[in-house]
């Protein structure tokens, strides 16, 4: 059956659901976007990506096409009429249509692009269970990493690196230092503490990183934000990511050597559990 | 008058140019572009920039949807469609429809999309006479730059930046060195040589720059790849780019500061002025 994609203010069939090939987010990669997991039908901490993407917006001096509240609706109108129950909503805002210059005007209205995935057993994930394992990686990414943008081809360059070499995800480092993964916020437990990168032009400002840090706090845990090196994660008791789509995932191996016990930690176990109690109840 | 566009195999009405919304150029800024200048009706360097695609999507291990004589027959198409003397065809490709995944597979097809835009005067262009003027700014893409991919949102900032500053471009600076321009290659004048930066993953490997670089040895006139400082360039008799669609053009301020007398120079005179003739003669 074919999904509903909302394309400016329209609900089509996924196969209708096309941009002008003059759109600055295929010409440019001038787009920023969200993902907006969904649990039991609903929407997993809303409030934090919709402050998100404002900030994405303001900082590229972008127009927002749409309200909070009419993003909220479209959000909820798309995980209805697709039957999402475990999945994501994607959302896309980009500069809109153009002829092609390296400069933009006042030419048109943004474009925006929802739509969603459904992906069963999100929240009982047996990676969870399992652990990932990661690879290193040089962080070659441009330096704005903090805007959520689409420019995602160096990222999907580290992921399909990974899974050649046999592992989940790839773990960038730059000046010696992790910054995050190729999708997710990179954490190690240590010396009794959880820590990750501070926020930055480096990394990307994490929804779920900031609430998984706010439930750590409320369950008494010591956070440090501060960056680790490789060699600090090997020599972790346990280390861990933090997404919108994976929650909290334990990472069990870095570059072929164990994390640990080589075992899901129970720190990560306890964040992942707390986590999602929470944001299910919050959820709208 | 509607120009027509060429996607995927079909010619269109620019208005009915699309692209799904699943496009991993759209979503990934997974695609590599080029674009070929025209003039007398006729493609300047097609060879070049087909090499560099070839190049492009190698580097990216995408498939190329089209031989590179299919590729010369829609450019001339393109151009006899729309009427083109002078102007540019633009060609993207990118790997293609497929569900959301920061890791790709065997899915789909790559997308191609050309299309054309015309440039009355674009080598008469009184700028060639004046000279540009340029600001510096932190380079801060991403490590790949030689990889000619749609990843172009810092570019186009730097280019609003420049423009918001009274200026025409922007020279990008890494690491205490010029890299490039945001859509061309940088070069200064000194000490009776040409100086710009050697090849590298830190620069686009301007088809017209090997032009002009050819072009110059046939001059007899001295040729040094090297990076340079802004202190040199500023410093420097001459400074110019080169591009496919600006040829050479000479750079006569740098920061609000006169590069050499304040005006274009012999140099980038004479390249501009051969390269042109050689061109011409060698379209296609």
């Amino acid at each position: 059956m074919s999904r509903t994609v909302y394309v400016n203010g329209e609900y089509l069939p996924e196969e209708e659901a096309r941009v002008s090939v003059f759109d600055r987010g295929f010409l440019f990669a001038d787009g920023v976007y969200e993902v907006t997991s969904v649990l039991d039908g609903r929407l997993i901490d809303f409030p934090g990506h919709a402050e998100r993407l404002s900030r994405s917006l303001r900082e590229l001096e972008m127009e927002s096409p749409v309200t909070d509240e009419q993003l909220l609706d479209i959000h909820r109108e798309l995980v209805r009429v697709n039957g999402i129950e475990e999945g994501m909503v994607y959302l896309q805002v980009t500069r809109g249509v153009a002829d092609r210059d390296f400069a933009w005007g006042a030419e048109g209205e943004p474009t925006i692009v929802l739509f969603t995935q459904s992906k069963p057993g999100l929240a009982d994930n047996p990676k969870a269970r399992e652990g990932m394992k990661v690879i290193s990686i040089a962080d070659r990414r441009w330096g704005r990493r903090d805007i959520k943008t689409v420019q995602l081809l160096y990222p999907s360059m580290a992921k399909m690196a990974a899974r050649k070499a046999g592992a989940d995800d790839a773990w960038m480092v730059e000046d010696g230092f992790v910054t995050e993964g190729t999708s997710n916020n990179a954490y190690i437990v240590t010396g009794g503490r959880i820590v990750t990168r501070h926020l930055g032009e480096e990394i990307l400002h994490g929804i779920t990183r900031a609430a998984v840090l706010r439930v750590a706090r409320d369950l008494q845990m010591e956070v440090e934000e501060r960056p680790f090196t490789l060699e600090e994660a090997r020599a972790a008791d346990e280390a861990f990511v933090t997404s919108a789509s994976t929650f909290v995932m334990p990472v069990v191996e870095i570059d072929g050597a164990s994390v640990g016990e080589g075992r899901p930690g129970p720190v990560a176990a306890r964040l992942r559990e707390v986590y999602l109690d929470e944001m299910r109840a919050a959820a709208i």
